[in-house]
């Protein structure tokens, strides 16, 4: 389940993604290359991932291997119905690789329900968790911050936003070594109406453990780096992540907009291009790429649907560090401390 | 209760906001010049707002006159508390103004609690509304939309997200000349987790009306300009809408960043100012200023709390056209043809 040693093996999910196989192979070549304790395993169908291999001038070798899987799960396809018709699929077989030992994490840039509920079916979740999480890294004024769930449970109980802040922190400490995160919960600012009966009482759960808790923070708190983990249920989450991703797209076009209006604004684009590059790469959310299923009994990193070589590059790198750190042996400690805790309290 | 004659009549909380007074005053007297038609009423301490005004040279006069109220409603004060023991505050004075028909409007800067609470009270909710939102527009990359709820109601039924939708497509016709606008229902992209109960039996009213229903949209579409009108419960309204906030500051404050970076990015960003300024014009959200609390027997717009003088300008200005237009008249009409076919259906 976790690794601690110097050799890490990652199983890729080759034919996920829209893009599929190439951007998979590409990644996965250019990151091998950059980790010398890694081991990938190309999960897909083998000819079609050997003859992509080939286009590179590569071959599977001690470091890299091909494991066959004849289907593949469609971006569309319904959660349920990829669970009972494919068994076979890239997706599973490379989450069998992670739940036998094989694998130490699986990475995949596929249909993000299918994942999740192909992911609990055969990881299952962490003991004293409920549900799995879809966690990821924001980039904030001061750095990033960690914030879920994501998108994987529209109705959360108070105790599911406090097992969240759980991970949250260890996903922090771990990948940060940031020694006390601290935590905030995602709420609504106005007084009388703040919250609903949920969020209070996950806010009652979560100060009265030894979570570094610093109260409720608004959606505007996210970016500005107030916490280190912010914590909402899949909905606002999801809200959130996708309304972020509509005004950075509104901004990049306004501002490509100006420069583009006279022969004048065209030349001092021309003249601010390295500023502007450096400024839309200090933005670019595919740095961000690999959110994590938190939660399971394993390692899952789900990669954008559209990830380019850059992004899925980062989604696998975000696997190997989870792997390094031991994210998921790390939730079991840290919530068995906090459960032992409230039942001696 | 509406007004389409040429003469119109504005009644400000003078003591609103977190600037106060001087903000409305300048506000005032700009928009007043700019707006033959226009009459303001001042509301507020009347020494104050007199020696407000004497600092501009400007005194009362045929269309501008001071309306003295005692009490001021702090930013931070519960609503239930200021609605009980703030019974001559400038904000509730200044509705009451519009409940007798003597103003047209209200524009105040105050606490959104305290005056939603208040509006409510004093002009209670239009015939067939349940409750009251907060609509405002927002900037998208076609021109704006019109997103409600914004944060007055926490948990919202389908049959008010149903009224919320027929609302917004009279504030978009109404504002924006409009004849048919689109309504998109705000909702999460994973397909068997879309959404909860009340979200799809909201889809299925709204479908089932004379509406131009364009389905469920996601946090992107907002600022993609998929949708005219973006429904959504308040919670989710106003964690989106201080998620852009924060997005954007964090853009702006990247931005700044990578010109301040060396002497040649400085020099890059000078030579780019006019450019970066038409851009920071363009998605400047003070343009935006002034959210109406719609579902009332009465017009009321409400200021960002640190709105400066050309910030609070735009509500006053958003408050006459909304007058202009009739709004509450347009609703009500509007909902009483919704229903009578709902009843005959």
């Amino acid at each position: 389940m976790s690794n601690t040693g110097s050799s890490i093996t990652i199983a890729l999910d080759a034919m996920g993604g829209d893009r599929g196989l190439p951007v998979v192979v590409e990644s996965a070549l250019t990151v091998m290359k950059q980790t010398p304790e890694l081991t990938l395993i190309l999960v897909g169908q083998s000819e079609a991932v050997l003859a992509e291999l080939g286009r590179h001038g590569a071959a599977p070798g001690a470091r890299l291997s091909v494991h066959h899987a004849s289907q593949r799960v469609e971006m569309d396809e319904l959660p349920s119905v990829a669970l009972r018709t494919k068994k076979d699929s890239s997706m599973r077989v490379a989450l069998n690789l992670v739940k036998d030992g094989v694998a130490d994490a699986c990475v995949s840039a596929g249909n993000t329900g299918a994942l999740m509920a192909t992911a609990r079916y055969v990881l299952k979740t962490l003991p004293g968790i409920d549900r799995p999480a879809i966690a990821a890294a924001l980039p904030t004024i001061r750095g990033h911050a960690h914030m879920l769930d994501l998108g994987a449970n529209v109705d959360c109980s108070p105790e599911h936003l406090f097992q969240f802040a759980v991970m949250g922190t260890v996903l922090a400490a771990a990948v940060d070594g940031n020694p006390n995160p601290t935590v905030g919960l995602l709420n609504i600012g106005e007084e009388e109406m703040k919250g609903n009966d949920q969020v209070k009482e996950a806010a009652r759960l979560i100060a009265g453990s030894d979570l570094n808790y610093i109260g409720f923070v608004e959606g505007n708190d996210i970016y500005l780096g107030t916490a280190d983990v912010v914590v909402c249920d899949g909905f606002m989450g999801n809200i959130a992540l996708k309304t972020s991703e509509g005004v950075a797209q509104m901004i990049t076009h306004s501002m490509k907009k100006e420069f583009m209006r006279s022969p004048m604004t065209r030349l001092a684009g021309l003249i601010a291009r390295p500023v502007l590059k450096a400024f839309r790469a200090s933005i670019d959310p595919r740095r961000y790429n690999g959110a994590t299923l938190i939660g399971l009994k394993g390692i899952v990193v789900k990669s954008h649907g559209s990830a380019d070589v850059f992004a899925f590059a980062q989604a696998i790198r975000a696997a190997v560090q989870e792997v390094r750190q031991s994210v998921p042996t790390r939730i079991l400690e840290h919530l068995g401390a906090l459960l032992q805790q409230r039942g001696t309290a």
